[in-house]
């Protein structure tokens, strides 16, 4: 029994519908800068609430997410090679109708998980800087924001390995000597494009003041509050989402000849 | 043991916690306008995938929301009054420290839950207004953006009980006769305020055009697109969410005087 029976307005593709067509360098580019706004409507979401302290009591946190991750598991979440669980052990199998998710990567993509460093760098660097003290009870509420911050910040991280296909099948002849040479160091000088990492840098700073801004029916004041710190943001890409991306494109390329 | 140990940066206490503090209509009518940003970012992240059809069999979906709302439940989500459950049945009871939640409302406002007819509504007419058909295989991240955005109306449609306790407060001797009047009619023309609808609605239309634009380093081009029809927001709170509100604060009067 379906719950909605016609859909009658036909929009644009998303994203993931652009990039799963065949992902390339430009569409992987573009799904990544979709992706920054839902990392700036997840810190905003996040930033609403206080720090909520007893959210972070350990075994309750780890129950609420992992059981969290549990049921999207069973709805067919990890079986698309962009997402990546933060408790990968003992993962219930889909239920859900086989999807022909793309075979863009090599097998070996599956290999790499680098959310347990997401998770330190999220509750010990990120939540300070951006989140007010405070405990206003809504610790449900905290740790779906949470967890839905997570999982965007993850999945743009790993997302890595889809740039990386896509730059390796633009000029393997470039990454294939280093890659057998397991020069890490110089595989990351390839793949490093400074004047698109900076004009990220600038995007997502921009964006935070658009999203993050106060929008009232006044005109337009000057000196205005943003929900969220334009700097914290523009830091949070710079420090940890754009290099850690890197990380898992290193890691990508190096199993990428197995 | 915490995960977050230090909290160094104090910010604006949350909506929440002000409205906490002392409901009045002012403040009640803020954390409405704060709610507007939620419920416009979460039709912006389920407008980023397409329909999913197989999301909406009915047996998996209830599964889903059903079994995320129990785990959001023994995080204490339902203690707190402004939360209200799509399925109230058997909830598992809060295992997290007590907090102590305003006791601003009336006790019979936990009698009232409109969730049934906001589900029907979400599923039969609004998704197919904003939504593009298509599958991507993201049926758990589908259903994880509706449950989120379902909450977002849900909240603050059953707002309207702190709204109504504000406006019962601010004038009880215009409100007391009609009441055991059970002139229903007579309360739905007294709470109603045209000139605040309109400006709600105004804004919300804004908003949608703020938060749903792209944002590119390039100058602004004139012909924007958005990535939700501002005029599907607008028509949301026109034609459900304000006339959904004002439901549950005549029968939250209804009820004020038992």
């Amino acid at each position: 029994m379906m719950v909605g029976l016609v859909v009658l307005v036909l929009m644009l593709a998303c994203c993931n519908e652009v990039a799963k067509a065949e992902y390339t360098l430009d569409s992987a580019r573009e799904c990544l800068a979709r992706q920054e706004d839902t990392i700036i409507f997840g810190l905003i979401e996040r930033g609403r609430l206080p720090f909520n302290a007893p959210t972070y009591n350990y075994t309750f946190l780890t129950f609420l997410l992992r059981d969290s991750e549990a049921i999207q598991a069973k709805a067919g979440r990890y079986t698309n090679p962009e997402e990546n669980p933060f408790f990968p052990e003992n993962l219930p199998p889909s239920v859900v109708p086989h999807y022909p998710f793309s075979e863009f990567l090599h097998p070996a993509a599956a290999l790499i998980n680098i959310n347990k460093d997401i998770w330190k760098l999220y509750f010990h660097e990120l939540l300070p800087m951006f989140v007010a003290s405070g405990d206003d009870g809504n610790y449900a509420q905290t740790a779906a924001a949470d967890l839905s911050l997570l999982q965007a910040i993850s999945r743009r991280i790993h997302y890595g390995k889809f740039v990386a296909e896509a730059k390796f099948r633009e000029s393997p002849q470039c990454y294939k000597p280093l890659i057998r040479a397991k020069d890490r160091e110089a595989l990351m000088k390839l793949l490093t494009s400074e004047s698109v990492e900076k004009m990220v840098v600038k995007r997502v700073k921009k964006k935070a003041m658009v999203f993050g801004q106060e929008v009232t029916l006044d005109r337009d004041v000057k000196g205005k509050k943003y929900k969220v710190d334009p700097s914290v943001v523009s830091l949070l890409y710079q420090k940890w989402i754009i290099p850690l991306t890197k990380i898992v494109e290193v890691e990508y390329l190096l199993r990428r000849l197995h």
